[in-house]
């Protein structure tokens, strides 16, 4: 990543054109983006695991508020809307950033977490019990 | 990822241990890695962006409910109990999986949305203005 | 409030019956009650406004849960199995009781709130602009 | 009520004065202007309970966002800034507008689920464990 930020940040025509992609980019990348960020403007002092889980429920409350009185289906509409879309993906992002700041102050590994995770949910959730139904696992 | 996942999948001592880690996947490959398990459950369905961004939302609530009473410094002490920050861990990883099934549905790159995201935080909160202050950009 | 309140906790038969209805309850009755509740318990050490708040968003997380996957229409349906009615019951007074015990710790006064703000939503959402449409008023 | 809101909607001098306060309006009352407002503009039809509460969910995240970075004390203080103090009872007014709008698109009755509710409450917190400590009842 540092040659590839390097890059970028050296300037000439690509400034500012997105050089991550999902394809290319490790978590791992976007959390030492994200630390810079925050060390930069001295702000790991507010960045207690408590401020951070605020700031990330709130962020997710403001990508849901773009979807409050929609249908399921009207929904997938709304991301056909070019504007909407580009305020849509800047709120999925400030709650990526904040997940992976959470990460950052906590030492969590997310990828680990996420394996760990489906791991368990797969057993919660075995695909013959599971399969096109909704409920929660206590209820299938 | 694909020889990974295979490898692991094929059984044998590495089963259900860790092989994923921040440093070492691409946010793609976590986001093929969630959209396998909603595939196989045909959960596809049910996932529409007003859905995942109510799912996410309720996630990040979890999140945050390990934190409702304690003060910032105490809630770095939480993290240090190895039974709380398993269960923490957890939440994170279902607040992550949320997002990145978000991404999956729509089609959104995280990382490109990301780097959108920070430069233009990045204007909004210049270093020399931001620098040790928590206030928001419009009190700056 | 409070014959009705000692009557109740005198005992006798009527013990734990619902002895408060919306009809014949005011909002300072509710907001004496959970005080109560608080303050027995020692609790308003932890009821910062900054607390308070998270708590509020946590249960509305969880008044959410319930309805996740379901479409619009089903989670009218939803309402109608008792078991769960009672449960989302039990989550709506979680979430009123921590906006109650935010009033309770901040000063505030719920209904002359609400006053307010009706008549400012009344102005951005004028009748004949916002009749049957759900838009929010910047796009109306 | 209704003589209160006709003599206020009558007009006169105390046009958009605040007539509601908690001590002298019942939670039915409130209950019965979100109706009003919401009736007048047809807008039942978005009021599924989904819905709702996403859009409670929503709004107890904008509550939040006023607190993010302050310790709990210096939420205290935040209060105290008029400016901040008028839109932060606005939020809340939000919070308890959905919560009503959701007890009237479901039928349930606010003030008898709180009682219910603060009685299991009780039962899970008695006071002798509970008082001055803030762990959940499991942990007590």
């Amino acid at each position: 990543m540092k040659s590839r930020l390097a890059g970028r940040r050296g300037g000439g025509f690509l400034d500012e054109m997105n050089s991550l992609t999902d394809s290319t980019t490790t978590v791992a990348e976007l959390k030492t983006r994200v630390l810079a960020f925050v060390r930069e403007r001295d702000w790991e002092q507010f960045h207690s695991p408590k401020n951070l889980s605020m700031a990330l429920a709130a962020e997710a409350g403001e990508l849901m508020e773009h979807f409050l009185w929609a249908t399921p289906e009207e929904s997938k509409a709304i991301m056909a809307d070019a504007a909407k879309r580009q305020k849509i993906a800047d709120e999925l992002a400030d709650v990526v950033v904040y997940a992976l700041g959470f990460a950052n102050a906590t030492g969590l590994d997310v990828a680990a977490a996420i394996e760990t995770k489906m791991i368990a949910n797969g057993k919660k959730y075995p695909v013959e019990k599971a399969k096109g139904r909704s409920e929660k696992y206590d209820e299938l």
